[in-house]
């Protein structure tokens, strides 16, 4: 592979792949709410032209949800070489409250900030959108030149990662052998800073349950009821404030199984990374850490669980004051899984706990939402060094072998269900705004992140 | 006054009494949400030209709210009798959740039940729009008959009763000498039971109060920060669930101070009523009592004060799932207040009490909503004699001499403010839903009722 050659047609070619991300990034493909459905389905559509284009053998298939995009290569492979599975998402986090985007969330653009940098500012411009097509690009380039890639790659993007992905293990279950691969590469990840990329080792498994309290049958006045009626607002803000003690532990019983303490290496390890909760904490307004007493903020976001409530609703929310005790009211919490911690035995503990907390003639409702337990990849997989040796290369800089608080379900399926390992290398920076107003992906990260993969890829 | 001839005029007309409050019912005015400002502004509009056909000398009062419908005699009052202003509210509640309505809530309609009794159905059609077009029908039809009412009346009715009526203490302050009479006339409150008329003694009183715990300086993703950064879902939840103690009790401090212990033979008039928490909660879907242990159901709602959480929301409230840590949450806490406690000290001591539970590096802001102490109607006063005996007369049962769970805050600005009492006669019931989807007036409430203030005004 003529890697310089490789690396100059990126170069010379980062308008047409900024063209193409921003025609994926127009299409509004919130997998979360039912009404976008259409869209996520132009989203899946518009990744299969375009991977067709490449001369893949792809195709748009239904799930009972969003479908999946699948990728194969064209020519069949002939074992000698690792095949690659690529696996991204195109769907993207809803975008309320849309008053604190400064533009149409949907309408990308380039934007130069005060320091002369560009950013590229459109939902989904880092998580996942411009995270995946800095492989695609990267293949791009290389196909461009070499007219072939250096080992077989296959391509899964699936459109539920930001609901829970609710459809994957059936489709995993039904077609899991056909995807199966040697190893899985996933884009979903971050940067340690600016300057130093990063590897992550592990992820936290997720949790998503939603609670539902319901009192009397009907909304009612505060005036003509208030006192005798039970107030689910107050019950489930009771049960909400129970979930921790004062030394920010979770107190459902049987939270902590299968979470062991973090060995004194990495905690060196991390320790070396030179992050304080003021580093930490500064950059999103706050000064001093919450969660788990006597743990430092890596510990916390890395290797410790956490129990969040991600939403809480119950009564009149609009603009004045309405005087009601409400019929029912919801929360929203998820769990972030690490180590052995098991996904279904926290669901019904939660549950559980949650019950013995509602009054006799209340009643509560659940409703669960994401699954996966944690994942962790072995330390010697020789294709870690591949990736960290061609990241030293791009960036000049030693890469970062960290863990990671979010959850890619997905991985541990790989892993648990199909034997694979995953290189996890992502560009995403800590105010790329992700599930925030103003998402945005430096267009250097996207730039450099094609570059990086196109190096991953040639050195395999 | 020939009261045979007047209810006779009421029965033969009720049909275009009915149109007129149609007519009403059909102008959507919102107070408390300000896209509905134009609406209320004509429903006070309406209400001036209907009154201004009846006679009197009726205006529309701006004021730096929604405006005030006032509405004095047309001629000069000699004094021999007692001047009566008669009080109502043309705004309404919101309408939300709007799904859970069988109908446009602003198309009011009659529906006939199973058992044949006719309903209103349509916001507004209790309160206070069908109660307040009892007393105007009323006068309608004994100046048809008689050509003049028995004593002098003026009619206040104002656009801001269902958010805290916040224009009311300027209006008062201004304008109160030219509204001051020797009575006031309320019509929003309920009967005893479908058969039982009631007069009520007394009101608590109501603050109301916005909560905005702020933490982060934008919306996280609970992965990457879940753990470190607080939570204002975990904040808001804690001091929610502390605002009450295991037996009920409110626990801010001083929040009993003025409330005294209700006179045994207050206790045993109540007793007599036979009002049990089975037949309290029962109609709502409930069996237990909640609120302070050891109190029944009507010592609660009549003689002690409460704290509701009317509204509490954070992070992602919608479809599907997003895990998201907050910027904000938010909670609307009202009080309802009974005997001397002081609004504006209980509203110091809560957000004291929720400043004491904020952590180092979050805030919070407060919002101010209504405001008004407690009121209680003397008992030897002679207009609740004549009130009590129409009311026998019109329904053939002993009137019911009740306390109110709700606020009317202008009761007590009468009280104290211009010196007036306040005859408080009115026909909701239970099952009327106010504040609720599918809010009716029972057709023979609003006949009656008619009838009823036709009978108190010619006994005068």
């Amino acid at each position: 592979m003529n890697i310089d050659a490789i690396l100059k047609r990126i170069d010379d070619n980062i308008d047409e792949s900024l063209e193409r991300l921003f025609a994926l990034l127009r299409i509004p493909s919130i997998s979360t709410d039912p009404a976008y459905d259409e869209q996520c389905r132009e989203a899946a559509h518009w990744l299969k032209e375009d991977l067709a284009a490449l001369g893949f053998l792809a195709e748009v298939r239904d799930t009972d949800g969003k479908p999946m995009v699948l990728a194969k290569p064209a020519e069949p492979t002939t074992g000698d070489k690792p095949h690659i599975l690529f696996y991204g998402h195109y769907d993207v986090q809803p975008v309320d409250p849309l008053e604190l985007w400064d533009e149409d969330p949907f309408a990308p653009r380039i934007v130069t900030r005060e320091d002369g940098s560009k950013i590229i500012v459109a939902r989904g411009a880092c998580d996942d959108k411009g995270q995946l097509m800095t492989f695609i690009e990267a293949m791009r380039a290389i196909l461009a030149v070499e007219g072939r890639l250096p080992v077989p790659v296959s391509v899964l993007i699936e459109g539920e990662e930001e609901s829970g992905s609710p459809s994957l293990p059936g489709f995993l279950a039904k077609s899991g052998e056909e995807i199966r691969c040697d190893a899985a590469f996933v884009c979903d990840t971050g940067m340690w800073d600016a300057e130093t990329p990063a590897i992550a080792l592990s992820l936290r498994g997720l949790v998503g349950d939603e609670i539902t309290v319901k009192c009397a049958s009907r909304d009612l006045h505060s005036g003509q009821f208030g006192g005798p009626a039970r107030n689910p607002n107050h019950v489930l803000a009771s049960i909400l404030a129970a979930l921790h003690d004062e030394t920010g532990r979770v107190t459902v019983p049987g939270f902590y199984e299968g979470v062991t303490e973090t060995p004194a290496e990495t905690m060196e390890n991390w320790a070396g990374l030179d992050m304080t909760a003021e580093k930490f904490l500064g950059p999103i307004g706050l000064e001093t850490p919450a969660g788990e007493e006597g743990r430092t903020v890596l510990e916390q976001v890395w290797a410790r669980p956490t129990l969040e409530v991600n939403g809480m609703w119950g009564g009149y929310t609009g603009t004045g004051f309405k005087t009601v005790i409400p019929a029912e009211a919801h929360a929203k919490v998820s769990f972030r899984l690490v180590g052995d911690q098991d996904p279904d035995k926290l669901r019904e503990a939660f549950r559980a706990f949650v019950r013995e907390r509602v009054p006799a003639d209340c009643t509560v409702e659940f409703k669960k939402h994401g699954n996966g337990p944690a994942f962790r990849v072995p330390s010697d997989w020789p294709i870690l060094k591949i990736g960290e040796e061609a990241l030293n290369a791009e960036w000049g800089k030693q890469t970062a072998m960290v863990g990671m608080g979010g959850s890619i379900p997905i991985v541990h399926d790989f892993k648990y269900g199909l034997g694979m390992d995953t290189l996890m290398i992502g560009f995403a920076l800590e105010d790329d705004n992700v599930h925030s107003p103003n998402e945005k992906f430096n267009l250097s990260s996207f730039h450099k992140g094609i570059r990086s993969w196109a190096r991953v890829l040639a050195a395999l």
